[in-house]
């Protein structure tokens, strides 16, 4: 750790990346306990690190966060753009790309910030670890809903956006039954499925497609019209955005366009109901929840878990843990240094306890397992 | 009213048309009320008019409708196929639609039934009437999410559907204020905007967009940047699934085929998002509730209403008001002729109250008002 | 109408009585409504009638409101006490109680508000009528988590209290179920039963004891019993708190103490699970909801009727309208003199078509009937 | 393990104690893995114990726990009571306990049941300790919303009573900032604080009163006029229902009555609002959850741990990892003799992490710390 080790007066706090539920949980633990375990004052850099960089700040006292444990969203803005390392300026009318990094260290010794709390997932993370390599005394807050951080058993609003898809598949459950028809939600997880993994089994989905697992659609159809020849005239599919067929399977966007392209035909879900459709012949239907997953009051769990982050992340400023992010390992927060924390994106590992408990209750992965 | 008066000693009932929770709530209450206020059975009819064409039936007791009340669907099924006065059969390879309403005679006297409780929108209700006008003594409860039957003040199950829409509004105001982004949420609604108009002003959208209100997509975009400028660096967009351009107005669709055809791009609020986000700049995120607003458990406000439309159709049976639907008019429960009831769908009224209040509150109907 | 007709430029806001949810919907209306539609602006006056003898008030600006739709509570602030016509006050060491009323035509004048919107209950409206009788112009909200005011078919706040008593009853219900047991939730309502009838409809309650109708509580056991002997080995009552058993009929409370004091015991709900598990046998077990009833976010329902009369209140003011409440008709929003509005307590008819409904389903009111 | 090892061609399951969002999930995951993964057959024992001492079961095929995922209670009963080896008959008029366990293997023998599931809390597991020692082949699943037990990380049923509790938090705090109250939530934890914990945390308490840490009302009276000083004009308070004072601090009841006893006066939650306001002079309101904590639909959380530990349970059962309790560690499921899991319950630590955290945020534990 080369960073001196003056005494800390002020430390700034900033959210980056996609929305999550927790956020403000995280900011209100590190202000109050700043403020009153330590006695030093918190400075919030706004729209992730576009603040730090263009010196957009606001004070934050106890007052400025009473209130806001409930509540979706961050009060400091984020935004997935303004990498300091790679900062877009017009240059004679062009678009160039340049290292803007120097300017935070300039506003945070303008605003006499000695230490920085950064929330975010791992593009901020790596933000945050090449930021301490060149000497920013900083600590890491692992975010994000897709749970897909390594060093971390748990990210937070993750929690939160698996709860709002089970009451989502709740919700088509009743109407799928009634009507005898196919369900399909898609739900986030660009890379990862672990958002569809845990809603299709908290949701009782009969048949989960995620990024690890390529299915073949025919799988898929065939599982359905087992269930219909077995009495149960309707099935529930969770679709991962990031879901992809296995090659040679894909039946309807083929016909219609030459390469693979769920957005122009409204998603993954889209077209996974109308193969469905075509094959079997059952009426489908599609919901796209869309960023219904980031919003929302978090749970109980979310609250708690990013509590406790942003106290932990206080101490451990406070001790001079700098480069390292704030984990859960098992029922106890942690750290862990930041170049391992973003070390490449956690999968859904495909003998995991949980993906063997969902095949042993029948549910099917679009493959021939 | 030429049906004969014998006395009533057994009622069947059927739910028709699309899902809407509620739908077990009146089951339940029919149920109860006709074994133990009359001392009469009740019979179930299984999938809508299906049920009564191909004999399907299933005897409803007590325990049959015991905890069913919270519970979305229906216990009986639902479709919106078989018209017994357009039903479809194969003859030497051939799909001819024929009537086999005498079917429905045949099976309502096998069964001994000697009225019928039709739960259902206005295509079930419809045939209620031609069913009735043959000499069917039956009486109709008004169902349907968009709320746009004449001749009731609501139906059930549309305040279930708006508490849907709402929740996800609050969920994804949260984000787009976090993130300075545009949301699109698009909800039920092909000739009625009732869920989108209700559900905005619940939800605090900025431009709800309806059917009965061609849009124009500048004018949508204008209210955007009229926020941005204001210093409101988000808007929320509520679209009903029915919503239109005016003439000449569409700009992305246009370009990549001949006619508008929402469903091949997405849907409408896809449409929405790309045209927003190409004339403003502004990233936009779109959220498709598809059916989700048909399911999940009612709210009390429908299960109250379920159970009052329930207990007063039997009694109106009972009463010998056949050819009726009972309905809620201001806080009573009355009945209305079927011709009536089916008389056209109830639209948004352009000057209506609540229209009023909503532009009086600056949301913007992407009209030039 | 002896008030006169100067123009409008500025008017006031307070919120007065119990917290009820929509209060801040209403408050954001009025403000939306009179800066964009009538370009005045807008006061709040602090913790009901008690900011208004106090001058103690906030400029509300459309920036003050954004965000608190969705808000239970009131930015405001809110009391029961205060009345500017019986005001304590402290003189030579005693208590003594004066009319202030004249201070708040000094303060309205001193800060230029022309005009008064007054949301409260039926003690903040008899204010409210006294007000205006003296010469203030101002218009009435009607507010009541209990829907006990005259004049109006709704109060907002009630459904969703109603739907937190309804929610409250379906966790109740599976416990009971499992368990074999007798679950009693004690409810709001101390003179009329509203919440408690609604409830125990919507939540499928098995008894509802509601001031309105003195209980037996051995016909309540009754109905417990014969519901056992019927293989229901649970039950569920709903009780409001201001229920009220007939003379002579309460068994334990007379053993412990001379007078009839639900309070002391811990409210009636303790009192009736414990005569109830002596009568049956069975165990019983209580929850009181309390003040969760008057939390929360308000329902979709509550906060379109909150708006909608907030807009409308605007609107009849510069109409002047004043001495009047705005009321719901049917789908209608109108007014009414608030003498007629304040015409006492409105309570559950016994020949109502909800109560009639209610027993029809088999539910006991703990009388004979 | 001296249990003979001959194949397992049928299991039995029951759920004992106290009712716990998920034990339906248990048994759902139980009944499909051991039908379709085992090809084995699986009975439910009614009511706890009393099934298996009574021989009351119900064969347990796919459809009759198709649906049941999202259901609180569950379908096969439970009870407190009914222990095998202190159970009660009358003897000659007199009731005495006696050892009926032999019954309990006839029945099993009758039903060709090998192996049995038990879910269940400390009782239950304690119960099922003995019947393992005495020759009965079957392994333990952990329950309780207390989350006091032994050896496992979480028991399910926990985050569902305290998302319960944190919603009623949520709602109970606008209604105070409002108000300038005081309000009270008492919340289940008869020996141990957890939901108390967690629930305040979560929903931003300022005072949390546990059975781990007597508390002083004056340090709690002092915290809510300290906050009141400081313009925060309400305080929330949660209470342990279990929650006791130091010794001498007692300042209502004593004057009431010799003992403490909260039920006498309506619970603890009673006995710290009353002595708060005469203390404070504040006026405080008491919620009480009661079994509404231990109903309702389980949290996307409980359901996923409850089918974890379902399909690990009768995998572990087929291997003969008899004598064992299936428990969470970290993010594995792993198991535990019962002999360790049942040994005393697990109190919240006063060093915990969690603790620290919470003081950390100025939450008061009603002690001088």
């Amino acid at each position: 750790m080369g960073n001196g080790r003056k005494a800390i007066k002020r430390i700034g706090v900033l959210t980056g990346g996609g929305d999550a539920p927790g956020l403000n949980a995280v900011i209100r633990a590190v202000v109050k306990s700043a403020i009153r375990e330590y006695g030093i004052s918190v400075l919030g850099f706004l729209n992730g690190f576009g603040g730090l960089i263009k010196n957009q700040v606001r004070e934050l006292t106890e007052n400025d966060v009473a209130g806001i444990l409930p509540r979706g969203g961050t009060i400091l803005g984020t935004t997935n753009r303004d990498n300091p390392f790679h900062y877009p300026v017009d240059r004679s009318g062009e678009r160039v790309f340049v290292d803007v990094s120097d300017r935070i260290f300039e506003n945070t010794s303008i605003q006499e910030v000695d230490a920085l709390v950064v929330i975010g997932g791992d593009g901020s993370l790596a933000i945050a670890k090449e930021l301490y390599d060149k000497g920013l005394k900083l600590i890491g807050v692992p975010k994000t809903i897709d749970n897909d951080l390594h060093a971390t058993d748990q990210t937070f609003g993750f929690d939160t956006a698996l709860t709002t898809a089970t009451e989502a598949l709740d919700k088509l459950h009743t109407t799928a039954e009634s009507h005898h028809r196919v369900m399909v939600l898609e739900v986030m997880g660009r890379n990862a499925g672990w958002i569809a993994l845990h809603a299709g089994i908290a949701g009782g989905a009969d048949v989960i497609l995620i990024p690890e697992i390529p299915y073949n659609i025919n799988c898929v159809a065939e599982k359905i019209n087992y269930r219909s020849s077995h009495n149960k005239k309707f099935s529930i599919i969770v679709v991962a955005e990031g879901a992809k067929p296995m090659d040679g399977e894909v039946v309807i966007q083929r016909r219609v366009e030459e390469s693979f392209d769920p957005i122009r035909l409204g998603g993954v879900g889209q077209v996974v109901a109308r193969e469905i459709e075509e094959i079997t012949g059952k009426e489908s239907r599609v919901t796209v929840l869309g960023h219904l997953q980031r919003g929302g009051s978090p749970t109980a769990f979310d609250r708690i878990l990013s509590t406790r982050y942003g106290t932990a992340a206080v101490n451990y400023l406070m001790e001079g843990r700098y480069g390292h992010m704030v984990c859960l390992r098992g029922t106890d927060i942690d750290t862990v240094p930041l170049e391992e924390a973003i070390n490449g994106q956690r999968m859904v590992p495909l003998d995991s306890d949980l993906l063997k408990s969902a095949r042993q209750l029948g549910i099917s992965f679009g493959d021939t397992d």
